[in-house]
């Protein structure tokens, strides 16, 4: 079974934006044992529409549409597709309706416009859309109109506006995919999310164990992010969920310290998932990172359960000013250092009687290494209930690059300190 | 002219990257005056990438292939686009002194693999890397073997990794593609980029009084990203620099306020920029916006000569230690307030010393919303030596977008007070 993904957009072809949909929607048919085969982009003028939706039709089983279904009119997508397959379109009251429904309760009146959203190319079926006005359709087309001698197509229109696509996708696209095309065979995916081992030592440290599931159709894959690497376990057929499940098992023994997540778990939000179960609370001093780590931690909704204070303490003043780290101390080591870290830690901690306190002080870049201390040099201190560890790093990355990972590191060092003071 | 993009790599249709080359490719050619007719992705097979290549090759003047040439085994472009030629690989001698070097310098021995990167599809024309080894390749493909009757076309591969596909891309394929299609007449473009202001409200303030320019050939483009809107013109023909010069000359007098800098100027850059060179420090106080501002600022090179420190203060308890808001402004008119956010400024200010400082207050939500104080609500606040100013906002946003929203709205406060104050 083959599967062409087509997103429509001049903004895209002027590298105006970012095709998110493509990575999001590729992503969600993997997982679910469908692969697209090839994805293309086209501008919003109609012929080039028509144009890749009928060599798609051509050669794939599926072809999914993005984008051009609004009412404006750069939105060409449903006309020109009608028209490419010789459906007129008509008037579907039930849309109508929606759209209505959908301003009421905005309490605004319905724009004239969208009465293009309310006509359907003949024979398609109609997705409600939950979030937006522009319903999804979908229609199949025969053999003999666009593939002579082959099979018969499924075509998707999807509305553009990720907000309404990405739902729409998952409750209305996956469930007509799977009913469409079904799998011969069970399959079954799971994503382990990691960090702490990079690409290689994680091949290196659950690949050859792995070999016997490998051998009975485990699919082992790897992506690297940064500062994190999925591990993913793909398998079809009977046995599929024993061997994924045996997988995991193995991986979780001999990684299991890496594994922080699941699927699109991050890491930010298992902190604070895990420190809010348990009512702890957590306070933070930054240096080098200047913000990134309480940044992230604060993107979780229901942080300030768990996060009484956040201080990026950049000058050596603001140091002894709100953390109390002893003059002398900065003199004697420098900032950057394992005495200075434990202090800026210990600091947080005594200040705000948080639970645990985590810090940082390094040097990011791309200026201020020395021979001793190059760039990339970074401490990352612990303290809690059970006393202070201290950990020091060298991530030689860009500015913004070596701040996301020293706080995946520290985020991994406050879980593995909390994990051994007791509930 | 017509140009097709074709990107490779079987990881861009499992949706486990994004494709950042496909923006920042079509972003360069629009900015120059060249526009991407179509962009494709294919999985690494070396029949996908061969059957996208030919198709290219039939419709565009230019195809441009990122991806694929490098050592391993499934990069199989330059192989696979040989064949597809009929040109066989011949070795180069310069590419294989130039990886030999590029090992050399970092005391590494040279990788049996890289041997293949040294083969070269015979006439082409060899780009040196100089990020990495695999060298980029250009040919001209002649009209007779791919497209009877038309025009030869031009064929780029360029090697797939962001650090070394970028400089190349601009060092040696954007001149050659010059040098190949040179415009027929001059081609300006140049973006403004501003915040305060919405699409439509920027549309509606700069439309009319540009439309005699417009007429006179100018082309008015904008593109709103979250909590900015970026100003695009471009111009062709004897007059096109002239043309945008006056567009710009109008825009600044109609709307200077709300711009901040030129082509991809970052705000955040713009104030530590403005700020260093006047010498001037800063102190930030965030509440709701939980050291997003404070983590943007540091992602500047050059940040510790600006800010001296920044305070996340969430709870209560905290913006009372570490700023000194008193307890009863808290308790009279709570934590999201018009004097608590001048509170924390001032607070900010006076435990520095710095000369600014910013703070933020209020509610990024989902919950914790009132009839009052709806999700959304903040209070921005800016101290300076000349006094202090709060505003009041409604930013109803999901919580990120919420939080640099806030943060654009803080920093064009904290500029537009910094410019009051006499150098």
């Amino acid at each position: 079974m083959t599967i062409e993904l087509i997103n429509t957009g001049s903004e895209l072809l002027l590298g105006r934006v970012l095709n998110t949909h493509q990575q999001w929607i590729c992503r969600q048919l993997a997982d679910h044992g469908y692969t697209v085969q090839r994805q293309v982009a086209v501008p919003d003028g109609g012929d080039a529409i028509q144009q890749a939706v009928r060599e798609g039709l051509e050669r794939a089983d599926l072809v999914i549409t993005t984008g051009g279904l609004g009412p404006t009119c750069d939105d060409l997508t449903r006309d020109r597709i009608a028209e490419l397959l010789g459906r007129p379109l008509q008037f579907d009251g039930t849309i109508e309706s929606h759209i209505r429904k959908f301003f009421e309760s905005r309490g605004r009146p319905v724009p004239v416009r969208t009465r293009v959203e309310t006509l359907v190319p003949e024979g398609a079926e109609v997705w409600m859309n939950a979030h937006g006005t522009a319903p999804g359709l979908a229609m199949e087309v025969p053999a003999d109109s666009q593939r002579p001698g082959g099979r018969a197509s499924r075509l998707v229109l999807l509305p553009g506006p990720p907000r309404e696509l990405r739902p729409m996708f998952l409750q209305q696209a996956l469930p007509a995919i799977h009913r469409w095309f079904p799998h011969e065979e069970a399959f079954v995916c799971r994503t382990l999310k990691t960090t702490g081992l990079g690409e290689s030592l994680m091949e290196e440290r659950i690949g050859g164990p792995l070999q016997p599931l490998i051998a009975s159709g485990l699919d082992l894959g790897f992506c690297a992010r940064v500062g994190e690497v999925d591990v993913r376990f793909t398998a079809r057929g009977a046995g599929a969920g024993a061997l994924v499940a045996e997988a995991e098992a193995i991986a979780r023994r001999l990684v299991g310290d890496t594994i922080f997540g699941e699927q699109d778990d991050r890491l930010e939000e298992v902190v604070i998932r895990e420190f809010a179960a348990l009512g702890r609370t957590l306070a933070i001093a930054e240096s080098c990172t200047g913000g990134h780590l309480t940044n992230r931690l604060t993107n979780v909704p229901g942080a300030s359960a768990v996060l009484l204070a956040g201080f990026v303490t950049y000058a050596n003043q603001a140091k002894i000013d709100a953390l109390g780290v002893p003059e002398a101390l900065l003199a004697a080591h420098g900032a950057v250092s394992e005495p200075v870290a434990r202090a800026m830690a210990e600091g947080a901690r005594r200040v705000t009687g948080a639970d645990f306190a985590v810090a940082t002080t390094g040097i990011a870049g791309p200026g201020g290494g020395t021979a001793e201390k190059p760039v990339g040099t970074v401490y990352i201190a612990v303290a809690g209930p059970l006393g202070i560890e201290v950990q020091r790093r060298l991530n030689t990355f860009d500015r913004e690059t070596f701040k996301f990972t020293t706080c995946q590191q520290a985020m991994a060092l406050l879980r593995f300190q909390a994990r051994l003071v007791p509930e």
